[in-house]
């Protein structure tokens, strides 16, 4: 009894748990929701596969986005079949346009809608009558505009689509990102598919992390924007990606909680498998008054959201760019041994800067002993050059095989848990040589990581400047495909480093 | 007696002080300084108006650093003479070459070496010959060695020099960046000149701040690198940018201090005058241990350096981003009355993270009153979007005239004291008519700026591809045209917005 009544450390019960996750429900709390056990695990597979796709709301105008969805799905090579609704027109994009769902001769797995919020109605009766599987509602303006009258109309909707056996994604979202079946929130995303899944209360953050990841190297199993949660929620989507053999890594970014009971089971089912790692939006008074309506003793509910999290080892983040460095982190590192760092940079100032940082956030920079000094020695030049911990590097870069040699002797001191290999990519701009002098960088890191057996991070710091920009795209994408994990900032990194540290410490 | 043994506030005498800038003077600690007051204020002026340079290791090969300055210098539209010094060559980049500077025929005023450390003496007595008046010193390989031999032909270089009456700067330094007269470090520099002047011991620091401040929208009076300081050191140009009228704004990074003494002593001069801010590099063991050789009890002396700072009104910070999100601050913000926000964005993820990172920076986020919303409601949709502060703004941006009334009701509300607009470039990269889009919302936040009396500060945010970056800096370039702050992220904004309260709250 004791136990079930503390379920949970730091002298917080289950109850106040659940308590607190139903107080920051999203502005619909209240709606009932179907914690009917039909979804738990693969059963939502069939929303990541569906046979045909139809969107309510084509359209010929190329500046909405019930044409750029179209094109979307195409560019992303959606196989299935893809009917455009409009009851105006025969074509659009290329495909055959049909009047309504019912109309249109197969079966229809899925529906989107691009509809303003009067037409969701006749649209999920229209959907019900042909037995489609799921709607996702692009469509807003229901319970998150906090007006007693639209939440019951977004009531209205999951009841018909419910007893006809319709699911119901959003609405007020984006829905569903899955490279491997070429389903998209919007034109260019990228193709391929990784192990990263990711929920998101947010329409705008899924667009955006979509967007960045892969940049960094982050690709996605799948990535699911659920909006209001009126059917589907954070809790389903949550159990999906748990049990999904293709996602390995949990990430998400939640303002509340409709079904905290079955959050709090999945998050336990998560431990010792899967990373979890979430942004929680709604931390500060403003914050929450944006996301729910009960706000009192914000402060208090903080501080369980912080045990719950501690507790199931869940990784905590206040920005995307942090969730993303996190997701690097997990898909390209072995966690080091321990936070002494060895540090390579480029600049005595930038070594300087780079020692602080990495102090100042917990990771140790220890004294490159004398020995090692000496062995540098004999084919380096110490003119000019931190010639210790941090090592600056020649200011036109390494020789090769001498880069690879000094990160060996680097990281063979006992000392040294990982290495930082920090590239001021700016200074490189104004010089003649400055791409050979990148790539042949480039490709002495990617041998040198295969060398060694202690973590290599590489660090692409540029002040901005397009051609600054265009230089850390290039070299990013390819120490990362040579499985580097890359950070635009030292504190950025180190912190990343260390947070993985302490995931694995505690498993 | 009291007043003078307790010059500083906090409890930290003026004795405490001067011992602390002394311990951390350079590895090079020692070498004589020539206090001689001959260099105050404006008589180090010809050091940025020499009306002839020569180049010591001038070089054919465009890979090398001797034949990137002589392009540099004649980009930057130089207009005295340059004299490339090679005892091999006849001409170089299109210059008539001389085997040395005594045999230049006219005055030479500046020299600049590339030399390697072995040709470092007899190029000063080829210059303490010829009568220069400066050599500054790209040479590396002397005190900073830590080896005293080396430290020892420091100062008899400088010993040689000045009994001819010439001064030296560095050694181990990128020197100076002048863009009124054409001086630069190296090739690309703006040409535009600015209120911001910035005095460094690193010389890497020096180059990617004056490469990346220009897209900010920070241009420069003069940037001086200074090395080891073995001559004029960061007093001598503290002194210099205090009483400079170019500069409104001092700023600078230093790691230690050769003359601690009058260091203070200006720093109380520009109290009142010019805003000073500093990077100081080596706050932690690691850092100190790369720039100074006495590093024990390093904690309680950084109490002294930030005791000084707050006595004298230095602001200080942690990274060269920092210091460049201030120059901003100072140099397009009239200081808001109060640290009250409003905050109008593009995503509802996004309007509550702007929340929460406001508050979490100190900047609180007050309701939007009711009759403001009754207002907005008459132009505006509220369906899918935040409708309050944060204020989210319509999916495809706002029409000019509705942005513009949007951010006047939101401003002309006696809670809010100054406006935060951020958007979210990526958003738009997908869209069929995003630039359209963006060019929009840029003009309308350039004639909005104009209409009301409260300051309007802009967040670009972008996950870094190609087309974000390029937008970014766009829609960035125009915006600071038009005299807008812009910042790269939210928590960076309110930071620098809300130290520059500080500040003026101080004066």
């Amino acid at each position: 009894m004791a136990a079930s009544r503390r379920l949970l450390k730091f002298g917080i019960t289950r109850k106040e748990v659940l308590c607190f996750l139903r107080t920051l429900a999203p502005k619909n709390t209240g709606t009932k929701h179907y914690d009917d056990n039909d979804n738990c695990g693969s059963r939502l597979d069939y929303l990541f596969h569906p046979r045909s796709i139809a969107l309510a709301g084509a359209s010929r105008d190329p500046a909405k986005r019930g044409n750029e969805l179209l094109h979307g799905f195409m560019d992303a090579g959606y196989k299935g079949q893809i009917y455009p609704i409009n009851p105006g027109a025969t074509e659009i994009a290329g495909l055959k346009a049909y009047p309504s769902v019912s109309a249109i001769p197969g079966p229809v797995d899925y529906v989107i809608s691009v509809l303003p919020v009067g037409a969701a109605k006749p649209l999920t009766e229209d959907c019900a009558a042909k037995g489609v599987k799921a709607i996702q509602f692009y469509t807003a303006g229901f319970s998150e505009t906090g007006d007693p009258a639209m939440k019951k109309r977004e009531e209205e909707i999951v009841a018909i689509a419910r007893a006809a056996g319709t699911r119901v994604l959003g609405p007020n979202c984006v829905g569903i990102y899955c490279p491997e079946t070429g389903m998209v929130f919007h034109v260019g995303a990228s193709k391929k598919s990784g192990p990263v899944g990711f929920i998101s209360q947010s329409g705008g953050n899924s667009e955006d992390l979509v967007w960045a990841a892969p940049l960094r190297g982050v690709y996605f199993s799948k990535a699911i924007s659920f909006g209001n949660a009126a059917d589907l929620n954070e809790s389903d989507f949550l159990e999906y990606l748990v049990h999904d053999p293709a996602t390995n890594i949990v990430s998400g970014y939640l303002e509340g909680f409709k079904n905290g009971r079955k959050f709090v089971d999945q998050l336990r089912q998560a431990q010792g498998k899967k990373p979890v790692i979430i942004l929680k939006g709604g931390r500060t008074e403003a914050g929450t008054r944006a996301v729910a309506s009960h706000t009192g003793s914000l402060a208090g509910k903080m501080a369980v959201w912080d045990a719950l999290c501690q507790q199931y080892g869940v990784v905590q983040f206040c920005s995307l760019d942090e969730l993303l460095d996190m997701a690097v982190a997990f898909q390209y590192m072995k966690p080091p041994r321990g936070r002494r760092v060895a540090v390579i940079g480029s600049g005595g100032g930038a070594s300087v800067q780079a020692a602080d940082d990495c102090e100042t956030c917990g990771c140790p920079v220890p004294k490159l002993p004398e020995s090692a000094r000496a062995e540098l020695r004999t084919f380096t030049s110490e003119v000019g050059r931190f010639f210790a911990n941090p090592l600056d590097s020649p200011t036109r870069g390494w020789a090769p095989e001498q880069f690879q040699h000094a990160i060996k002797i680097v990281l063979d001191q006992p000392e040294m848990d990982f290495l930082i290999v920090f590239i001021g990519v700016d200074i490189t701009l104004f010089l003649h040589d400055g791409k050979k002098i990148r790539d042949r960088t480039t490709e002495a890191l990617i041998t040198a990581a295969g060398m060694v057996d202690k973590p290599i991070v590489v660090v692409l710091k540029s002040g901005g400047s397009l051609e600054g920009s265009q230089a850390v795209l290039e070299q990013q994408a390819r120490l990362v495909e040579g499985g580097l994990p890359v950070y635009p900032t030292l504190p950025r990194a180190v912190s990343a480093v260390s947070r993985l540290i302490a995931w694995h410490e505690r498993q």
